[in-house]
């Protein structure tokens, strides 16, 4: 396995789409925009998703499962959520295939078509309070903290794998409360939840923020969101928690009777992470080599490579190294001997540097009379020879400190990212020869927002929500501003 | 909560259909034929998962995830798959909607036609074999263990609750082998973990088979099958095992160089269980009186409800029974202190038992004094008297006995209803006035098998894997038989 990958700096976005598919994280397949994920691919999301579950479950969230497709009338009834997700979407209009009647194949049987059609969800709001308007009655029944797991798809026309594909993976929480308060509560918690999910499991350090109006999710009246930034200097939007207000309880008139006995629209937040994260965290630590993961996420955390001539020699390293594999078990690290003797140790070492797995031990005849072990970091590509009887506690070490480095790491080269201006000219330059977040005043108008992105492609990707006041000047109209906002070219 | 559930003798059908409902376990969507599954059947069904996926792991299976979508020409494929499963599907026409020119709302846009119908996945062997061609070329590349989690659609005219709807979540396994042997071996080890599964994890009973010709999975050349037998003496398939031949890799020309450099077909399984197992379990287990469930699959394990009076009698109880829940899920025991001022114990008693809490602790005032819990068991409804210092003991006890309580009533009710019969007169007695599963002669042709089918509605569920050599003659046509094989009526 050769790696030759792409470099970065050569071609950034030739050098994910190469680092994908060669670290068997995902592929294109025969289906236009849909991809298949590889079982490392997969191993890794399922690190996430559990990870992520049991942050839901410990906040009292219980997962549930909604119908894969929505009524097409169902999508109509918010009014700016049509808009936003009534347009690329797979529909299903018939229910019934056939032979052809001159033996070309199968057709579609034209007399089973749908009286309504059907959309494949591009997200699950209208299905859901649908749902909701049956199960809420009363205050007793609220507040309502369900999550589900599942696929959605949006026909977008320009796919790049995990970053933006036709189909995806991702999960979906859907809330109901008594009052305005609590949802919006809500709606930071698990805001919080992403974020410490991103910085502590991804180590990816985020930026939390509020949406402007025009970058709001279709039927919400606030957006929260966490930014992150790629290696290129683009943003990446890691996940949203939107506060939906009463737009949906009053679309499919959801009401509760209050403890007085009122009735009152229920309150509603929405918020989804998905596939999408794998692209940040490939992004966000991969190197020239292949990726980089945080032992957290890594599906393998230490693999061990021997070194040997001849079966003999194997089966002696062998002897020392069953037992370490087992007491690393014991310990909960994931590892993996590989053993294969269809395979060069070069070759396997730069397929491990290729997957990015945090901890590689390489073991052979010098080692066994001199009882020490060769030990590599993935993330700083440094060796070591540790006495044997240390390794276990070398190991438990490193895993924390790779994890904490390239969190680290990330943070510094973010925060070196982040730049003020305050002129229309100075932006434009950073923003085409640095990149990064650049923190401007704006004049809180949805125009001036549009007329940057169309000139520049830059988006105001949040206001943050530790922002300093610090009055100031539209760096393009002028008017008065109250604090900065961040903007950048995203993903 | 009253129950108010119709009883199982009075209307098995009903019975089945309200406990779903009232259990909190599914109910019908909006969507034609779509289920909601609810939290806590979710809560089961994740259980469920948790201990297949762990099982599918320990023997060398890795999950992915493969397109929701399948192009119409991959169906055609293989012929007798597209026989089987072209047929009443949900068929994605059209990629985009648009507003309506006159206003009325939103329309599929005539301009947004596929080039090709896609169908949403009715089981995935067309686009994971289009798949498995990129990924294998040498004997290195095999054997190729993979499953996936999904959601899949078949058009089913009559739905029922987790028995039939036209979308359901299910797990497919899809495996790649050098030989025949192994292929069938892999076939038969899955047999073997979903056997232990239903039986150890859900105390479902279940007979091992295999399907004739005509029952198979479209595509296979043979169909190892899990059967269990319901309350009402229908059988219920429970899981299907296929060995597939080389059939897909001959339809995918999916081809690898053999270790002495030939180029050969390679050899296919899949395997599944969906969402169904819900309706087995249920059907299997449940009383007049709600939810019976296997202690190993139930979301709640041990309820604990305080019977007081007032505020400070609550408190009393809380304190001692705080400790009581801390220990108790230090175990790995999930435990629910239901305190609800809103609900009267009563009330509480009958939604536990619809919902079928294996264990429930009531605790009052009378208790506290005389240091003692009252222990009741779902099953049984056997209530005594325990000291509270042996309660955690007794739980620990009574979990065990409750999950082999109810194999032994469901295996010793299955056994009690297998009935060899020689004549067909007799055959279509013992199916009306008793059910169960009939164990006859039958002369191996599928004429025989229709003819039995339309007359009398029984299909041969399995040839039993461990079926004994008879030699007997078929109660039909009299033609001879080696062996007895297992009619039922089936769900
Ligand atoms: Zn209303
Ligand atoms: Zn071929």
């Amino acid at each position: 396995m050769g790696k030759n990958l792409t470099s970065r700096t050569e071609d950034y976005s030739k050098w994910y789409n190469e680092l994908v598919v060669k670290a068997d994280l995902a592929e294109n397949s025969g289906v236009r925009g849909c991809m298949v994920i590889k079982p490392y691919g997969f191993a890794i999301w399922e690190k996430m998703q559990a990870g992520l579950d049991k942050m839901f479950k410990d906040t009292g969230h219980q997962n549930a499962y909604f119908p894969l497709f929505i009524p097409k009338s169902y999508l109509s009834k918010e009014a700016s959520h049509v808009e936003g997700f009534a347009k690329e979407c797979a529909v299903v209009t018939h229910y019934r295939l056939k032979n052809a009647e001159d033996g070309s194949g199968i057709v579609v049987d034209e007399d089973a078509k749908l009286e309504e059609e059907l959309i494949v969800r591009p997200t699950s709001e209208t299905i859901i309070w649908d749902t909701y308007r049956k199960w809420i009655q009363s205050y007793r029944d609220l507040p309502l903290l369900l999550n589900q797991w599942a696929n959605v798809v949006r026909w977008e026309m320009r796919t790049r794998l995990f970053l933006r594909t036709a189909e995806f993976l991702w999960q979906e929480g859907h809330t109901a409360h008594a009052t305005r308060e609590e949802a919006v509560k809500e709606a930071e918690l698990i805001l919080d939840v992403y974020a410490t999910f991103a910085e502590q499991h991804m180590a990816v350090p985020v930026v939390r923020g509020l949406k402007t109006e025009s970058e709001r999710f279709a039927g919400a009246e606030e957006t929260y969101c966490i930014e992150a930034l790629m290696q290129d200097g683009k943003a990446l939007q890691a996940g949203t928690s939107h506060f939906l207000g009463q737009n949906f309880a009053k679309a499919f008139d959801v009401k509760f009777a209050t403890k007085e006995g009122k009735q009152e629209h229920v309150w509603a937040t929405s918020w989804g992470v998905s596939t999408r994260l794998m692209g940040a965290l490939i992004m966000t630590h991969s190197d020239d080599n292949g990726l980089v993961l945080p032992p957290k996420l890594a599906p393998i955390q230490v693999v061990i490579v021997p070194i040997y001539k001849g079966m003999e020699q194997l089966a002696a390293i062998a002897e020392k190294v069953n037992p370490l594999v087992k007491q690393l078990q014991l310990k909960g690290i994931s590892v993996k001997f590989d053993d294969r003797d269809t395979h060069k140790p070069g070759f396997k070492f730069n397929e491990y540097e290729l997957k990015g797995v945090p901890i590689r031990l390489a073991i052979g005849q010098r080692d066994l009379e001199n009882g020490t072990v060769e030990v590599a970091r993935r993330d700083t590509l440094e060796k070591e020879s540790v006495s044997f009887d240390a390794v276990i506690e070398k190991i438990e070490t490193l895993l924390v400190a790779i994890q904490d480095n390239i969190f680290n790491k990330a943070q510094t080269y973010r925060d070196a990212n982040i730049t003020n201006v305050d002129s229309y000219e100075e932006f434009k330059k950073v923003l085409n020869e640095m990149g990064g977040f650049i923190a401007a005043h704006w004049d809180g108008t949805a125009a001036t927002e549009d007329k940057i992105k169309e000139e520049t492609k830059a988006t105001i990707r949040c206001i943050p929500l530790n922002v300093e006041k610090e009055e100031g000047k539209c760096m393009v109209t002028g008017a008065s501003s109250p604090y900065r906002v961040l903007f950048a070219k995203a993903y």
